[in-house]
C-alpha cells in the first residue's frame, strides 16, 4: 500500500480507499465536509469522517431510495420532497421522471450543497432541473410545516450520530405521514442490519407505529460499511414490496441498478433480518 | 486506530480488520495460510493475503452456496460433492440435510483442512458428520474421474489467481456437467460484479456453453471486497431461480440467511449485472 489512503472504521472493521488529492476540507456549522479525488472510485464525499458516497457506486443508493417509493406509489406521483441529500444524487434520480411537477429538497447544511455543486458534478447535476426548489432548513421542522403536500418523501440522511439525529425518531415519522397526500409513500435511509441492527429495528418500529404498510429493502453499496444499506419504505395505501407500475423501456436502459424485478427482490429478507424486524 | 489491523487491498479499495492475535501462519505447497482472532468478527481465515471467511458472516456464503443448488434440484438430492471448501463450512450446511446419503469433499490443500480443524471450529465442525468423505486432490481432475456420481456439486474456490485457477475454465464446467446424475445442479463461487465483472461474465459463459439453465445469484457478505459475492447456479433439468421445495419449518428456524423467498430474490439482477451477463 503506497500512496495516500483514507480509512473509515466502525466496530473493529474498516474500509480504506486510495486517494489522489483532497479537493475540499471545510468545517461547516454542522459537520466536517471533505471531498477527495480517489484513484479508482471517482470523487468521494465524507461528512465527519464517514463516507457518504463515491462516484463509483452512488447510483445504487440513489436509484433505490428514489425509485422504490416512486413505483410503490399507487398512481402518478406529482410532488416529491427530499430531506437531507445535499449532494443532489436523489434529485438527479427524481428528475428522470417527467411525471413529477415539483421536487423540493430540504437540506440543513447549505455548505454541503455548495461543496457538492463545486466538487461533485456527477450528483449535484440533480440541482439543474427547473422543477427543483432548494430549502436550507431543518428537515424535521420542514415536514411539520408542510402537511398534505407530497406524494413521495425521501429521507436521505446521515447516520443517527450526526446532524441527522432527529430524523430517526417516532415523532419524525408521524410528521412524515402528515406531509403526505393520499396515496403517498416514504422511503428513509435505514442503515445495514449487519452493522446497526438496533437502528434498523428502531426505524422499523417507528414506521410501523405510523404506517399501515412498512417494509425494509436491502441493496448492495460497496463503499458503505458491510457493503450494504437499506431503506425503510412505508405507506398507508398499498403494500410497497411490489411495484405499482413497470419501468418504461427508456428508463430501463438508463438505470443501472433498479429494475421492476429488483424492486420486489430487495424486500426479500434474509432470515436474521426477518427475525430482527418481527 | 490503535491495535493491530490486517488489510486486504484490491483495485484502490481495501478492507481492514482489527485483530487480537495471529493463531496460525503457515506456508503450504499451494499457499500461505493464516488464521487470526479478530476483535469483533470472530476467527478469520486468509489464504495468500485474501480474506476467505470470518466467523461473523461466513453463514451467508455457506448457506447460499449449498442451499441454492440443494433446493433448485428437482427431486431429492442424495449425493453431494464439494470442490475446495477446505474450511468445512459448506460441509456443515450440507450436513443439515438428512436427505443426503453421501457428502464428498475434494480439497487440493490438506494443510487448509488441518488448519481449519485446529483453528476454525465453527466451520470445520462440518467434517464431523459421518457421511463426509475427504479427498485431498485436484478438484478439476477429481470431477473428470467421477462421471455420473453426484446430484449437486458445489465449487467453493478461491479467486482465479490462486490454486483455484483451473476451476474457472470451460473444460472444468464440461466435467462438472459429466459428474452429475440426472436432475443434477451445480453452484460455483462466482465473485462480485462490482469488483471482477469480467470473471463473472466469463464464468457465466462457460456455464452457458455446458448447461441449459444458468443464473447468477448475488448475496451480501460484508467481509468480501465490495460486500457482496455471487454464485453461478446451473442445471440441465429445470430453471434454478425458484426453489423446487420449501424449507422445512425446523430448518427455517436454524438458517440465518437462506429462505425460500431469498432463493428467488437473489437471482433478480441489478440492471448493470443483467447487461453484463447478456
Amino acid at each position: 500500500m503506497t500512496g495516500r489512503w483514507i480509512t473509515e472504521v466502525a466496530n473493529g472493521y474498516g474500509q480504506t480507499i486510495e486517494v489522489k488529492t483532497c479537493l475540499c476540507s471545510r468545517q461547516s456549522r454542522f459537520q466536517k465536509i471533505e471531498v477527495y479525488e480517489t484513484v479508482k472510485l471517482g470523487r468521494l464525499l465524507m461528512l465527519d469522517g464517514i463516507i457518504q458516497l463515491t462516484d463509483s457506486d452512488e447510483f445504487v443508493y440513489h436509484e433505490m431510495l428514489t425509485n422504490l417509493p416512486f413505483y410503490a406509489h399507487t398512481g402518478i406521483p406529482r410532488r416529491a420532497l427530499v430531506i437531507g441529500g445535499g449532494d443532489g444524487g436523489a434529485l438527479r434520480e427524481l428528475a428522470r421522471h417527467p411525471e413529477l411537477e415539483k421536487i423540493d429538497i430540504c437540506e440543513i447544511d447549505g455548505e454541503v450543497i455548495a461543496a457538492a455543486k463545486e466538487f461533485l458534478p456527477q450528483t449535484a447535476c440533480g440541482y439543474d432541473d427547473p422543477r427543483v426548489a432548494v430549502h436550507v432548513a431543518d428537515g424535521s421542522e420542514f415536514v411539520r410545516e408542510h402537511a398534505g403536500e407530497y406524494d413521495i418523501v425521501i429521507v436521505d440522511s446521515t447516520d443517527p450520530g450526526g446532524p441527522g439525529a432527529p430524523l430517526f425518531g417516532e415523532e419524525f415519522y408521524a410528521n412524515l405521514k402528515r406531509a403526505l397526500r393520499p396515496g403517498g409513500v416514504i422511503a428513509t435511509q435505514s442503515e445495514s442490519p449487519f452493522l446497526l441492527p438496533e437502528v434498523v429495528r428502531q426505524l422499523n418500529r417507528a414506521a410501523k407505529k405510523n404506517f399501515r404498510f412498512v417494509a425494509y429493502a436491502g441493496f448492495a453499496v460497496p463503499t458503505y460499511p458491510t457493503g450494504m444499506i437499506g431503506a425503510c419504505v412505508a405507506s398507508d395505501w398499498r403494500d410497497v414490496t411490489t411495484p405499482d407500475r413497470q419501468l418504461s423501456p427508456e428508463l430501463a436502459k438508463k438505470l443501472r441498478y433498479y429494475t421492476s424485478q429488483v424492486h420486489a427482490a430487495s424486500f426479500a429478507m434474509p432470515g436474521f433480518v426477518g427475525r430482527l424486524l418481527d
